[in-house]
């Protein structure tokens, strides 16, 4: 006997049987539908790019964790790769955007809902195929496309469904501002805030530790810059802070104008300005945003604005934004009303005999026809019971019998699965009367 | 400058932009719906499989077309694959039923609609990452199983409005009855067959030759095959051949069942008994098929029975049936109706400053929320003809009109951008009636 590992899906990824799958698709056609709705258009990119696209773009840890592919051929035994699958969705988005500048529309709103590959070690939740949703604006600097994005993925959250999320709001003006108000070095400062976005993790001493030890601000700097950013009134605080700075009051303002675009489709309570908010990643030029969700530990959308990123991963200069939602923390926080009701059939059409088989499949046909989900019994059993068993096992909410008694008087027996009831129907009232029955409200 | 070229996919991969993309995703859309009505059910397999699932699958020229993935981390500099991109959907399900027998239904008829990847030499309609479309049924062996791949088929090929496609139709049975007939032992046979296989690219006395030289068959052996199978009389000639062979009456038996079972729902001049049908792949065991369509070298579909294939390829050892739809030979074979067409919104929202933007964006939330595809001017200019230019590119059949005169009236002004007509509407009515200008017959 072979063990059962030996037929696993590799580690790290996922087999979707059909209820999962659906699962799965009914979320992303929620999320299209949303973004279509706003005028995003959907891009769809092979899974792999050639090496040099990929490389050098993630920095050196992100870099590790890409999926090469060995040449091919005479060159195979070179060990070396050529190719690469691709990482994430925003690469190739720069890649699509240098190459078909002028075919796109201007700005250009895209969307992608697709897997990305990453050699990460699996773990609980952590995968390395997963997909990925994101959306982006390419060539408008307007605050009104960051508010769009900010509006499309609140739209795609309510209409999935997800419960009690909330979007937390900042700038990286806000948050420059604050350290030209500390009188901290401009060099410093892309440092001082990959520390500072660790005050969800660590205690505010260790961050204030590190920015001293590890960032070389001052100790007063650093205490002051903690103590803001953490007190209960930090909003009030910052806002006084950065009265003389300039940058602060671009940030500030950008925020004031997002919270005001978005005020009549975003109920208060789930919007709020959060300067503690900073984002680990240097890209990002303006408006920042996470989505959090009770029960879900870190966010569950990102984003924001990134007006140089297009031309570092090689696209042409171009302001941009976008977000992200992180499908697969939500997923698992949607309630799937009907998870265990997959159900493969509505009609189950039984064959009682070879002599029976073709009229049977012309009746099923014609169901079929009449847009009901229809199964015959392909099995080899002759027995009503073992026919009514895979019936049952189908999920058939109704068995149509066919035998050698309805074909004398013309008709079927339809039986109701549920409530075990037989009801005798013309045969050519059969498809309609079933369609009927069928029918499911949308 | 850098050349275009440096933002290309790929070579073999294509970047599906907006119009494209839709275009295939309709056209899956169908397939799926036909499939599910049939009750059959979505795998959905990772894009990698552990090296050793693939290898030794595909025989010695389908083993060099794999995708091998490099080994990670400290591993990677041994040049060595322990992943490899899939090479077609069989492999995975195999693996899939030995992995999830007991929790899959019995039959378990599945689909998978995916792309899968080959180190094939780039050409004119040969990529290297297409889109496979399977259906099988695992588990049975009953002759309705045959029937239900071929009905399935052929009413996604209908659905999806391929012209004039045709099912060629045999049984390996007949094959190796006809070559019992003509007393070829047992161990030529499938030597044979595969020689007989290439009667539609070589002249017949190239296949005699190939079958005396390649093959070990006697010169007037070879020569009768070939002629039985090429003449205008093929079919009767066939069923005189097969008189005396066990084999060759079942063979024909099964044909016969298979156009009785699929005579009510596939036309008579779609489908036909094809003595000279062969299938080059040497695992199916019953019914073969393929579908010819004009205007296309090859087959645009095919598929049979391969009873022993499952458990070759590491599965367990249960009856199957299947078939492939050729999607991306398809594709290029249907009416675009909308090909030029691509609009990706229906309203285009001007905003006419600042001071309007709120207001504006309240209003086209309003008309998203009323189902509409709404998009809003996201760049710099305050002019009114670079914003109708900008609505006219987007493929927006209305634009709406919101400035300074349209606040102080409380309205909004329509403007439909085919007719150039512009019509006043109250503010709280312009959702609605948009709405209903927009509605598409489905």
């Amino acid at each position: 006997m072979v063990s059962q590992k030996q037929f696993d899906p590799a580690s790290g990824t996922r087999d979707f049987l059909a209820a999962e799958h659906e699962r799965r698709e009914r979320a992303f056609a929620t999320i299209r539908e949303v973004f279509g709705r706003y005028g995003f258009q959907p891009l769809q990119t092979p899974a792999f790019e050639r090496l040099e696209v990929l490389t050098g773009k993630y920095g050196d840890e992100g870099d590790k964790l890409i999926f090469k592919i060995l040449r091919r051929g005479e060159h195979e035994a070179t060990g070396e790769a050529d190719l690469a699958l691709r990482y994430d969705l925003t690469v190739p988005l720069a890649r699509t955007v240098a190459a078909y500048g002028n075919q796109l529309p201007s700005p250009y709103k895209r969307y992608a809902i697709a897997p990305v590959w990453r050699a990460d070690r699996p773990g609980k939740g952590r995968f390395r195929e997963f997909v990925q949703c994101d959306l982006d604006i390419v060539g408008s600097s307007s605050p009104l496309s960051d508010a769009e994005v900010v509006l499309a993925l609140h739209d795609a959250l309510d209409a999935l469904g997800v419960p009690g999320f909330r979007f937390l709001l900042n700038s990286r003006r806000v948050l420059f501002g604050l350290l030209e108000a500390y009188g901290v070095p401009a060099d410093l400062g892309p440092g001082a805030l990959i520390t500072l976005d660790k005050l969800d993790k660590l205690a505010p001493e260790q961050v204030v530790a590190e920015l001293v030890t590890g960032r070389g601000l001052a100790e007063e700097v650093a205490q002051g810059l903690v103590d803001d950013l953490t007190a209960p009134d930090a909003v009030e605080r910052i806002r006084g802070e950065l009265k003389g700075s300039e940058t602060g009051q671009a940030g500030l303002a950008e925020i004031d104008r997002l919270l005001r675009l978005t005020k009549d489709t975003i109920p208060a309570e789930r919007i709020a300005f959060t300067p503690n908010l900073v984002r680990g990643l240097d890209y990002y030029t303006g408006i920042i945003f996470e989505v959090s969700a009770p029960g879900m530990p870190g966010s569950i959308a990102s984003g924001g604005r990134y007006d140089n990123l297009i031309a570092t991963l090689g696209g042409k200069d171009a302001p941009a934004c976008g977000g992200s939602l992180g499908i697969e923390r939500i997923l698992p926080l949607l309630d799937h009303g009907d998870a265990d009701g997959y159900a493969q059939i509505d009609v189950a059409v039984t064959v009682m005999g070879e002599e029976l088989a073709a009229d049977t499949f012309r009746l099923a046909a014609e169901i079929r026809r009449a847009g009901v989900r229809t199964g015959v019994y392909l099995g080899a059993s002759g027995k009503f019971r073992t026919q009514m068993k895979w019936a049952n096992d189908q999920g058939a909410r109704f068995c149509v019998i066919y035998g050698a008694a309805e074909r004398d008087a013309g008709t079927v027996t339809v039986r109701d699965m549920e409530s075990g009831e037989q009801t005798p129907f013309p045969l050519d009232q059969a498809a309609t009367e079933l369609a009927r029955r069928c029918a499911r409200p949308h």
